[in-house]
Formats: C-alpha cells, structure tokens, sequence
C-alpha cells in the first residue's frame, strides 16, 4: 500500500533539493533493487506491483516491502516501460577514505547521462572510485542512476572541492585531460597512484585544476569532429589506465 | 518570413515516416549548420532569427535565407535554450561505395543518442564510414543529430542489410564485438581492412552476423559493471584500431 502523501513525497525526490533535505533517493527497476540489496546501502522499503512481489518476498524480514498498483507505478516511473519494482534508499555518508587507485576526477560534469555513464564505465575497469567537484550534476539524479546500471552500488562516488581532495592526496600522481597533452597512448600509468582529471563537457578542466595536475594528456585525433563526448573520452582513459 | 503551415512541416520532420517521405530533414544550431554549408548535403533553406542573420548573408546568392521570430524559433526547437538558426537539407543518396576501411558496422543500435555518439567517435578516430542495420534507428533523428555534433557531415552513414553488405564487402575483416572474444588488447588490426561489429544495447550482435564475421573480440572486464553501454565500447574499439 502507498497513500497519496507518499507518491507525493517520492515523486519530490527527483529533485536534488528536496534529495538533500531528507537524506533519500528513489531507485527504479528489477535489476537494480536486486543490486542495492546485495550493496551496503541502507534500503528503506521497496514498492512493487504483484507480479514482482514474490522476488522481493525473501527480503521482508528486513525490509519494508509494500504493494502498489499498475497505476501507481506508472505515475512514480520515469521510464517508458515501468516495471513496477522502486526502493527508497539512504544517500550514505560522503566520507569515504580513497587510498588507492585508480581514480576518476571530474571537474564539473553538468549531464547526468554523461556522469552515470562515466561511472558505469568506471565499475568495469575497477576504478576504486569516482571523486565529483561540487558542482558536478548529482549522482542520485534519476537519469545519472538509469545509466549507471547499478555501478552506484559498486564503485565509492565522493563530492568534494577538488583541490581540496587532491591536496589531501598528494602521494597521487594527477592526469588532466586536454586538448594539446601528451598522447595518452605513450604513457605509463603507474596503476595504484592514478587519478584521471576529466572536465567539463563544453568548457574542460578548470584553471586551477589544470595547474595543480602533474601531466597534460591527450587522446590524439585522426578526423574531423571537434571534439570527443566526456563519458567517451573518459572512457578511453579508464581502459589504457587499467583495461 | 516563415508560414504557420511551414512550421508545421518542419515539426512534422521530427518522425522518420515524414522524412522519409520528403527526403529532408531539419538540423539546429549555428556551429552544425556551418558545418552542414561546408559539406556536400544540399541545403533548401536557413532561417535564423534576425541577431544570426549577418553570419549566414555570405551564402544567401545559393541558398534561400528567411528570418524568423524568436517565438518561431522556440516553437521549432527540441533544445532548452535555441540558437534561432535551422536549416532545412536534402537527405543525401544512400549509395555509397566503401572500399576501405576502418568502418563501424551497427547492428540494430536502438538509442539514438547512442548512433550520434558513435558517429561523432568514429570521426574522431578517422573511420571511413558507418554502415547501419536496417533496423538501426535513423540518422536524422533530432536526438542523433544532436549527439553527432556535426560529424554526420564529416562522415558516410549507410543503412544496408548488414549481411549483405558483409557479403559485398567480404576483402574486409570482420570483428564481431562479444563477451567473451579475443581480448581486444591482442589484437593487430589490418586498419584498411578492418570492420568493427557493435551490436544491439540489449541482446549484442544477432546471431547471423555473428556467424558470418571472422573474430571475436572482447574488452576485458576488471570491476563489477555487468557490461559497457554501446557507445562506450565501441569508442574503445575505435581507439583500438587507428587511436
């Protein structure tokens, strides 16, 4: 069962004020309520139609599990084909010791899709985790969530100031992407002490960034596009640095 | 000068039944339509909204140039904040004859996010064409346009049965990408000869195609993520072959 107030309150949760104020964000699919609860993140309850309830049945010990309609997963979804499966989850603590990498920084990434991509792609390529300038788009955004197929369950994703956090972690050596670096392909990544700088989609990395960054690298170009999507450029790095 | 009924045929556009019947399509935004006048696609009309118009008088002795309100340009606009420029272009003959590679072959790729992406990487990195599925979702697409950023002008994207096409083309290595190939860090591309095989978001590569191409290739996987998004994977092939 939901009420009215409740379907109310969980469609506030899509946006990131209301998400910061109460501590909590949705979650909507199969596939990924099954990867919250093999994670270490508090679920709260978990809301679905009929058909899916026995899949959920053996979580009920511990887990608040309620029914909801055909109806009233429509009106919670954000998706074309609802499956009528959606968890209310604790945002965890921020304070996430990092000691090792490798590492992504992102400087600014202002899409959603882009940055759960990003950490989909990090997942893969066992990345130790995914550092967000402040003003980096939301991790718990519901497009950043969709794309990120359940790696935000996998892989530690830290907001800080960035040069705050890479004076903290100074013993890492700093890779800025740009345009007119060093050609990615000749460098030596020494693995456990690499942190990949990746800017903003229309405007790069930050000054300040940049000029605290050990190394410019680049990832050449044969063609004719002005340039490369973040997520893809991203992308790229993750695989010479630990593909 | 742009009449209500105009507008309606350009909205009409957004449905690949009416571009397909028209054989045009509508492109938005200053830096694509430059693109689109330094390529060889034949442009019916510009209409911009009159703070644009000087940049687009140049041209106005071959191609029709209207002035447009900016309330018009927010009613023919798919973007948050319209630029005020569109153009109306011809959709180009889809014979196009590929003798070298490396080409991109796209089997069934259904997001059309995901086919701009692709095509603005497979720029980037110098391949000489796309060569798309039948039922790969259509390169005019609003959405796919815009994720191209300008690069479905740099480079051919053909739509073929791609069995048939392998079979025309068979001088070609054909790489199927799978989950569990040949890791793709092994492997020494013949470039001029090399077809990359990306397949459906959800269900990878159909089974004929499958059959029918020489390797199998994987990007190993070092974290949890279940798999990469196709846009994804496919810029790593990419930077694999001629990065």
């Amino acid at each position: 069962m939901i009420s009215k107030t409740q379907i109310k309150y969980l469609l506030k949760l899509r946006q990131k004020k209301y998400r910061k104020l109460h501590g909590e964000f949705l979650i909507e699919g199969k596939k990924i309520v099954q990867d919250a609860l093999h994670s270490s993140f508090e679920i709260k309850t978990i809301w679905t139609t009929p058909e899916n309830l026995t899949l959920f049945e053996p979580y009920s010990n511990n887990i608040l599990l309620e029914e909801i309609t055909q109806q009233q997963a429509e009106q919670l979804s954000t998706l074309k084909s609802p499956e009528g499966v959606f968890a209310l989850i604790k945002i965890p603590s921020n304070e996430i010791k990092i000691t090792e990498g490798p590492v992504l920084l992102l400087d600014f990434i202002q899409d959603p899709g882009n940055l759960g991509t990003i950490i989909r792609t990090a997942d893969w390529f066992g990345f130790k985790a995914v550092i967000c300038s402040n003003n980096t788009v939301d991790v718990f955004n519901p497009k950043t969530i969709q794309a990120a197929k359940g790696s935000i369950f996998h892989i530690p994703v830290v907001y800080d100031e960035l040069l705050t956090w890479m004076n903290k972690h100074n013993n890492f050596d700093f890779f800025a992407t740009t345009l007119s670096g060093k050609d990615i392909k000749t460098i030596d990544f020494d693995v456990n002490k690499t942190a990949i700088v990746i800017g903003n989609e229309a405007n790069g990395i930050s000054k300040e960034v940049l000029n605290y960054s050990d190394k410019k690298i680049t990832i050449l170009k044969k063609g004719q596009a002005e340039s490369l999507n973040a997520a893809i450029a991203t992308s790229i790095c993750c695989f010479c640095v630990n593909g």
